[in-house]
């Protein structure tokens, strides 16, 4: 057999704002053999995510910076071709973090083996049933406590965590609110999500948008991208507001200090609880989590869409997909 | 009998920056006689507190702006003169609303009647027994969940409110760090109060000091400030912070928009809580808070300091001190 190629992107220089295709290198090498305890996955898919932007800074942010020269780390799909692990076996669908690559060797200890269910295609696992749906799950429910009659304000609503969460603010009764960037996707938030009203930021500044949508103001704010968005969100607050930061993509490639909200004194006069998370904090809370996703989905209350593009090479470039905010729906490399 | 009169403070004007003796008025009239159902109080003691600042604004704070031309709002001891209320006769010592003045006739809904308690001084229902200790109290305990162990970091430490919040930290057993402006304050919270570091902000770069004190970094911070202060502290907050926002006296009397922390993303990168809190909304549970204050009293474990301005005519220069600093302990006018 003629030996494989594994191709690989690595880091090679920390990205000064948008990520450029020249801090990563284009490397190849052998596909490796397992050795005892090791499983060979062949990677399917990689989830790209705005928190890629966070793990190549040289402060890191959540995890370890991902050291200069290694391949760029990454949520993905595999399956395992060899293994020499008790716990795997060849043909079996699994996800972990192996990176930007087309195969890896792993020691099983970070890979989830993904039920065999043929009503759930193996990319939802990214999404909707992946991190992304245990995001806005817990970041609303945990964190906001929402109530029925209340209202929801989503920010990247048309975006894979976005879409979701309010998706669920709806099955909990809340009126809810999608700030989102382009028509269409208001369109889609709106007509096939049942968001009960949207605002598109590049048509309408927001600050009046929410006055138009929210006239009972906002109780509760999940918030995808920080900056303006969330100051104009904070100056509509109702008291006893709850607001979960789940991401701050409006500053992620910032190159110099950001100032932090201006109508910041509201959380004390309006009583407000601000409160960041981490889906990782809740992993262990993964299965209740995916009982009731797997049910509402089932009982088609919840949609999602993937942004799928063909081709590890392209991944550099799409990557800023995400903070363009030109991805429709979940963005996903085939490999 | 000749006729008494009522001297009082009006507010005039909306202050702009920091509050000015011209913004009010000095006027009097007759004491009226109270009608049925109305009770005549004369004032002995007046609060000055960081929240009065937030009352004469154009728009209000908590409360609802003091209309202009009316008697200035403030918090008050006093003791009944007459009544044609059933619920108090002359002689009562009572707590209200009255205002910045001699006498004020109310319908006593408004009006608490105080203890009849020898060990307490009538002050001490302007601090420790009122607002200031029941602010310090639901403030850190309910707001922040402290742990023995933790690391709490107080900002206005030797203030009224910091004061006695350092205190309730170590009865629980924080690690108790005090940050206040001089170095007689330090000295105070740290020798008297029992506090285990101290940052004395007027010498020493607050972010340089938390580094020096909390070396562990900082589980709890309970903010009386605001500002740069906030700010080094988020700089230096652990997984989980909780941060109680008490007061952000440092930008009361700003006259442009002032930026939220620059480190406001550590809020998500570390999983902070951070939430606005009044006292007023957790006056039905001040029985409880009350039990605990007045038992830690008289265990020794919670001490404090009052600095009493004689004369009502000093009120508007007085208050100022609060936002120089200057006060030792809770600031009171006596009438």
């Amino acid at each position: 057999m003629a030996e494989r190629i594994n191709h690989q992107w690595r880091l090679v220089a920390r990205p000064v704002g948008m990520i450029r295709e020249s801090d990563f290198e284009w490397t190849q090498e052998p596909v490796p053999s397992p050795g005892e305890n090791q499983v060979l996955v062949r990677i399917l898919y990689l989830s790209l995510d705005p928190a890629n932007r966070g793990w190549v800074r040289e402060e890191g942010s959540y995890m370890e910076p991902i050291p200069l020269g290694s391949v760029m780390r990454g949520v993905t799909i595999g399956v395992v071709e060899e293994s020499r692990h008790p716990d795997f076996k060849p043909g079996d669908n699994v996800q972990g973090f192996l990176g930007w690559q087309e195969y890896a060797l792993t020691d099983g200890s970070t890979l989830r083996k993904l039920a065999d269910n043929p009503a759930i295609p193996l990319t939802a696992y990214l999404g909707l049933f992946g991190m992304i749906g245990l995001t806005a799950y817990f970041g609303l429910l945990d964190i906001t406590d929402p109530k029925a009659g209340e209202t929801l304000v989503v920010s990247a609503a048309a975006g894979a965590v976005g879409s979701i969460t309010g998706q669920i603010g709806k099955i909990k009764g809340c009126r809810v609110v999608g700030i989102a960037g382009t028509e269409e996707k208001c369109r889609w938030i709106a007509e096939e999500l049942g968001f009960d009203a949207t605002i598109n930021y590049k048509s309408e500044k927001v600050r009046e948008g929410l006055k138009r949508t929210c006239p009972n103001g906002i109780d509760i704010y999940f918030d995808n991208v920080g900056g303006e968005t969330l100051d104009a969100v904070l100056a509509n607050i109702n008291l006893g507001a709850r607001i979960s930061i789940c991401g701050l993509i409006s500053q992620y490639n910032a190159t110099a200090p950001v100032p932090g909200p201006y109508y910041f004194s509201n959380i004390l006069t309006k009583r407000a609880r601000v409160q960041g998370f981490i889906v990782t904090d809740y992993l262990r809370r993964a299965p209740e989590a995916l009982s009731d996703l797997t049910k509402w989905y089932q009982e088609g209350k919840l949609k999602y869409r993937v942004d799928v593009v063909e081709g590890l090479q392209n991944a550099p470039k799409a990557v800023n997909k995400l903070f363009e905010g030109s991805n429709q729906g979940k963005l996903i490399i085939k490999i």
